[in-house]
C-alpha cells in the first residue's frame, strides 16, 4: 500500500484503487503513508507527536497556514526534533488527516475520497448524519450531503465494526468526533443502550488547548488564569454529535428518546491546558441500582483497550497525554439520579489519539498500535 | 459598646447585656471589639485581612492552632504587617468570629452568646435549622438544638431583616453561610420564590482553598495543577444549605418542592486558589421566557449591593478579591430549560467577607462598610 | 486645584497656571482631577481599581484604544460597577496619567506639561536623564530631551524629595519606573549606596501580565503554562533604568560603577500572572558580613511604608495585589557573595500603585493615601 | 542474564557473578529483571512509566513506603493500567532502581552490590566522590567511603565511557545526577572543558515536583500558585555536584578553578509541576565571542541522541516529559558575559530517564532505548 515518493501522483492512486480491496500493509516493514493537512494547530502538533512514533506510519507531508516551507520546529517548538518541514505540495499518500475548520474539509474531500486515499477528518464535516443538521449547527450548507451517509463516527467504542469495514471499502471516510462528545458519549453509552436516560444535563469542564491556537484575547494566560467561566450558553455546536449519537444507542429500548427533548448541554473553561471533564447527570427512566449500572458499565468496556471503568471520581490528570478514558458511574440514593463522569485528554482521546485509533482499525492494525504511552503524571 | 481592654470580662459582659438593645457604636471613632478564632486558616487570614481595613473594627484578638505567641505573620506571610499576633487569651470582645471545624462551634458558643457577645460562625454548626440535619450531614448530634431556631442563617439578601434585627436582640448568633450556598442560592433565588424550580442540577466548580490549608496529599500543586475531578459524590454536606434555603424560598409559590425529591448537587475541584461557579440546571414547572426571567432577576437584585446581573456568562475572575457576585440567567429556547449561574470569591463573598457583611447589620453599620474593594484582575 | 467639569479648558489651565505654586487641594472634601491615557491595558484597569478607591481623587476622563464610548466594563470586566467609560474627548483635569507604548508620552507631553497639568508618566519616556539612551534602547530619538532633565524618576524611595518637590513647579513630569527596576532597584540600593556592588548579575522573573493584553501567541496560557523561558536576551530595555539609577547611587562611594562594565540582567516569563522577584547576585567591592548589610538594610528602610527587609527568602504572593515591597539580603559566607532579592507585584508597586504613590507626593498627600490594601493571599 | 522468578536468589547470584563480564542480554526477547525501591514518590512513578514501555525491561519488583500489597494505582492512580503492584519482599533482579532519601541507600547498596546486581541509585549518596562531602553537604558520614571511587556519576553525556565500561565490571553502582546538576552542567560543560568560566553565577528554576509528594503546608496548590520565591539560601545540596564536575572537566584547562571561589547557586520555586531551567552567568577567563561558542557547543554536541543546541532561548515546555535537554549559550556583546542556559524536565532528564539511559550504557543497549518519546506539548 506504500507507494514512493517519486511515483507520479495519478499512477500511485491508480494502483491504490486497483487494490482497494485491502487498505493493510502488507509486510510488518511496510509503511503507510499519510499526510497531515493542518499540521500548525495543536492537533496537528499532536498528530505529529503520535505518528512519529506509531511503527507502522510513515509522514510524508505536513500542510499548514502561512507556514510553508518552514520547519515543524518553527511552529511546534517541541517537535523540533522530528526534522519534519511544512510544504504545501502535499505528496501522494494512503490517508490523510484533516485538521481544520468546519467547512474546509467538506469542500476538498469528495475529490481526495474518490482517489480511494483514506480520509481521517477530525473536523467536524463528517461527524453528523443528517445534512440538515449543518446550516442548524455550523452554518453552512454540505457540499456533498450525500457522503455524509458513507462517512462513518469514528469513535471506535461505538462504530468498531463499521470503521473496520472500511478496510475494504473503496472510500473510507472517517468523521472523527469532537472532544466533548468523546468523553460525554463514552460516560453515558451503556445508560442509553439500557434505554435508562429520561433526561440529561450534561455539564463539562475543558482545558484552553481545545480552543485552539490562533491568539485571542480571552485566551491570554493572564485572563484564564485563576478564574472559570462557562461558554456556549444557548447551543454549543458539540450538542449535534452528542444527540445523534444517544438517539442512535437508545434507539432499540429508550422510553424516553433524550434527543427529543434536547440535551441540556454546558462547557466550562477552566486553567489548564489539557483535559476534558464531563459530567452527566441523569434521572433514569426507571428505577435503578449501583449493581445494576455495574454491570452496565463492566459488560459494556469489558475488553476496551482504552477504557476503564473506576471505582471512585476519576481526575483528568491519570488520562494526561494518553488515550486512555475512564468512566465513573454512580446511582445516588437519596435523589434516585444516575452520575456518569467521562475523563479524557482532549487532544489524544479527544482528538489524534482517536483518529490513530480509527486509522488503525481502517487499515486493519491492532486498535492500540502507536498509542501505548501511559498517562504522564504528576 | 467598645469595651476597656483592661476592664474585667465580667464587668464588661454586664454593662453589655445591660446595653445590649443596641449594638451599634455611638460615635464614628468608636470602634467595635472583635476576636477571631482559628485565625490560623485561610478564612481566618481573610477575615485579617479585611477587618484590618474595617473603619469601625478593632481586632482585639486572634486564636489560632499550635501558634500561641507567635506574630501572624508567622502563619500568613503577607499578614506580617499588620503587627497582630495570636494569643490563646482572648480578651473580651464584642463581636466573636468563628472559622472552625464544624462541631467546634456548636460547643463554645452558647456561653459566649449568653454573656452577650455576637457571635458570627463561619462553620456550619448554626446554619442549619433542624437539629436533625447535623446527625445527617455532619455526623454529630447538636449539643444545643435549642438555639439553632433563634440563629440566623447569614446571607444578607435573603435574611436582611432577620440580621438586621439582631442588632436589639440579647442574643445574636449568625451562621454565615457555606461557600457553594451563597453562589448557588443568589443564582437561584429567584427563580425558588417564583415556585420556577421543578428539577433542580447545581455542578459547582471551585478553587482549592476552600480546602483549607492543612496539608492533604491531593492538594499539593502537583497533584491539582493540570487536573480536575469532581468530588463529594453522594452528598456533599452544602446540600443541606442548599435545600433547607430553596424550600424556605419555594414555600409560597413552588409548584414542586426541590428540597423533597433532592438537589443533585456536584462540586469539582479545579486548578485555582479562589473563585466558585455555580451552575443551576432547572426544568421549570411551567413554560417561562427570557423577558419573564431578566425582570424576576432586575426585581430581585435591585438595590443590592454586591450583587449584579449580567447579561454574559461571568468568569469568576470578575469578582477575585472582592465581596461582589455576579448572577447570570439564560432561557434555554431549544430545551426549554433555565441555566442560572453564579460567581464568588469563596474566601471573600463565600465566607470572610460574606461574615463582616453580616457583622455590618448586626452592628447597625452600613452593610458595604469594609467591604469596598475592587476585584482583582488579570 | 480641582477644576469644574464646565469650565472652559483654556480658562481651568490660565487658573491652573496661575496658582500653580501649590497642587495641593485644599480641604479634605477636594478632590483631585486625573484622567487616564491607556486605560484598556492592563495597567490602565489597575490605575482605575486604585484611583476609584482614592479618597483625594476624582476620576473625569478616561481614554483607549478602539473602545471610544464603550463603558469601561466591556474592556475590564471587574470594573463594571465603577460606571465609567471610555470617552476620547478627555476633559480638564489636574493630573494625567499616561499607560503607553514608549514613544507615544514623548510626543504628547510637552504640550500638557506646560499648561500646567502634572504628568505621570507610566512608560519609559520620561525615565532616563541621557537623551541618547533613547534611541540606543528605544530605538527612538527623543523629541523633547530638555525636558529629561526636569522629569523626575518617580521611585519615591530614592527620589522622594525631588517628587515632594514638584508640588510647587510650574511643570510637574514624573517618569515612573519600569517593574523590573522597581525590584531591582529597591534590592541593590543600600549595597549601591555603600559601594558595595563589585560585580552584578540581576536575574529576575515575571508574571506574563507585564507583557500587556495585546493577544500574542506566546501569551496564550496553553504556551504559558507549566512553562519557563528567559527572553530579552542581549540586553531587556530596564537595563538602561537599572544602570542610571544604580550609577547614581554609587556616585559617591563606589569604588567600581556597576554600569561601567553593564549589569547582567536576565528576565523570565514565569507561569503566573502577577509578580516580579528579581535576584541581585553581587561580588562586593570588599569583604563584608551580614550583621554590616543588615545594618545598611534596616537604616535604608526604617520608615518606609511600603519596603519591609525580610529575615527569609521572599515569595511574590507575600505582596499579590498591594504596593508592598519585600527586599531579603543574605551575606553568602562560603562564596563570599552577597544575595539580595526583591518581590513585589508588577502591576501596582511595578506599575499603577507606585504612580499613585508619586502622584501622592507631587500632591501633597500622605503618601500611602489610597494604597493601604493589604496583599491577597492565598 | 534474565533471572527466573522462581530461582533461588542465592542461585541466581552466583550465576550472574559467574557471568558478570558482560550485563547484556543476550537475545533480543530477553529482558533485563528490574526491581525499583522507592516506587510510591514521584521520582518512582515515573520510572514505573517509561520501563514499562521499556522493551528489554520486566519490571519484576516495587517496593514503596506504607503501600505493601496494594495496588500501584492505589498510590499513582495515572499507573493503575500497569497491573503492578507494590510488594515489600523484593524478587531476584539484575539491576535495582533506588529512588530513596539521603543516607538510606548508602546502607542497603553494598551488600547488593556485592552480590552482583547493578545499581543506578537516584539519590545523592554515590555521586559525590569524596567521602568528606557528605558530612558537609547531607549531615551525614558515607557508611562506605571505599565504594564512592568506584561508583560512576550517572551524567552520560560527561562519563559514557565509564558508564559502558560498567557492563563488564563486577560492580556496578551508577549515582544518578541530581536535577539541577543535570541541567546546569549540561548548559556549562562546553565552556568549563574550555576553561573559560571565570565566575559562575547559576540561577535555576524549578516546578514543584522535585520537592516529591510528601505534604508539606508551602508545597500546597494555594501556596505555589499565583507565586515564584528562592530557597536553598546559602548553599542548596546539589552545589556539591556541580562544582565537583566543574572542576574535573576544568582540570585540564582552566586558568581560574570555578569550584575554588565557589559556585553561587540559587534555586527557585515556580508555579508548575515539572520542568527546570537553569541560567548560568558566566564572566568568561578570556574574551571570546558567539562564534567561538558556536563551535564550541556545536562540537560538545554533535551526536548526543538527547542534547540539542538551540539559537533561542528555549523554555522547559520544549523537553516536558521527555528525557531531552535543550542547551542555549550567548556571548554578550556589551557586558562581555556568557549566558548558558538549560532545560530538561526534571523527572524524566533529572531524574529517571536519565537513570534509564545510564541504564542502557551498562546493559550495553542502544542509549534511547525507551526514550524515545517527544515532548508533550501544548
Amino acid at each position: 500500500m506504500r507507494q514512493h515518493a517519486d511515483a507520479p501522483v495519478s499512477a500511485g492512486i491508480d494502483r491504490l484503487v486497483a487494490t482497494a480491496t485491502d487498505r493493510r500493509p502488507g509486510t510488518p516493514d511496510q509503511r503507510i503513508r499519510v499526510g497531515i493537512v493542518g499540521a500548525t494547530g495543536y492537533v496537528g502538533a499532536e498528530l505529529i507527536r503520535l505518528l512519529t512514533r506509531h511503527p507502522r506510519v510513515e509522514i510524508v507531508g505536513l500542510q499548514g497556514r502561512d507556514r510553508d516551507h518552514e520547519p515543524i520546529g518553527a511552529t511546534h517548538a517541541h517537535l523540533a526534533g522530528t526534522g519534519l518541514a511544512v510544504d504545501s505540495s502535499l505528496p501522494d499518500v494512503d490517508t490523510i488527516f484533516l485538521a481544520l475548520p468546519h467547512g474546509t474539509a467538506a469542500a476538498i474531500v469528495p475529490e481526495m475520497a474518490s482517489r480511494g486515499t483514506a480520509i481521517i477528518d477530525l473536523g467536524p464535516d463528517f461527524r453528523l448524519r443528517a445534512a440538515t443538521d449543518y446550516p442548524r449547527w455550523y452554518g453552512f450548507e454540505h457540499p456533498s450531503p450525500d457522503l455524509l451517509g458513507d462517512a462513518v463516527y469514528g469513535l471506535p467504542e461505538l462504530h468498531r465494526t463499521e470503521l473496520t469495514d472500511l478496510r475494504h471499502a473503496e472510500q473510507a471516510i472517517v468523521g472523527a468526533p469532537g472532544c466533548y462528545p468523546t468523553a460525554t458519549l463514552l460516560a453515558l453509552a451503556p445508560l442509553a443502550r439500557a434505554g435508562l436516560i429520561g433526561d440529561l444535563v450534561v455539564d463539562a469542564k475543558s482545558g484552553v488547548s481545545g480552543a485552539g491556537r490562533d491568539p485571542k484575547p480571552d485566551m491570554l494566560f493572564g485572563e484564564v488564569n485563576e478564574s472559570v467561566k462557562a461558554y456556549g450558553i444557548g447551543g454549543h455546536r458539540h450538542v449535534a454529535e452528542i444527540e445523534q449519537e444517544l438517539a442512535a444507542l437508545g434507539a432499540a429500548g429508550a422510553t424516553t428518546n433524550p434527543g427529543a427533548a434536547g440535551v441540556d448541554f454546558l462547557p466550562h473553561l477552566i486553567p489548564m491546558t489539557r483535559g476534558i471533564l464531563s459530567a452527566g447527570h441523569v434521572r433514569p427512566t426507571r428505577p435503578t441500582s449501583q449493581a445494576e449500572l455495574d454491570d452496565l458499565y463492566a459488560a459494556a468496556y469489558a475488553g476496551e483497550p482504552f477504557v476503564t471503568v473506576v471505582p471512585a471520581a476519576p481526575a483528568t490528570k491519570h488520562v494526561l497525554g494518553s488515550n486512555h478514558v475512564r468512566v465513573f458511574v454512580h446511582h445516588d440514593e437519596r435523589t434516585g439520579r444516575i452520575l456518569a463522569i467521562g475523563v479524557i485528554d482532549n487532544l489524544v482521546k479527544g482528538a489524534a489519539g482517536q483518529a490513530i485509533q480509527a486509522f488503525n482499525l481502517v487499515h486493519g492494525l491492532p486498535e492500540t498500535t502507536g498509542l501505548e504511552q501511559l498517562p504522564l503524571a504528576p
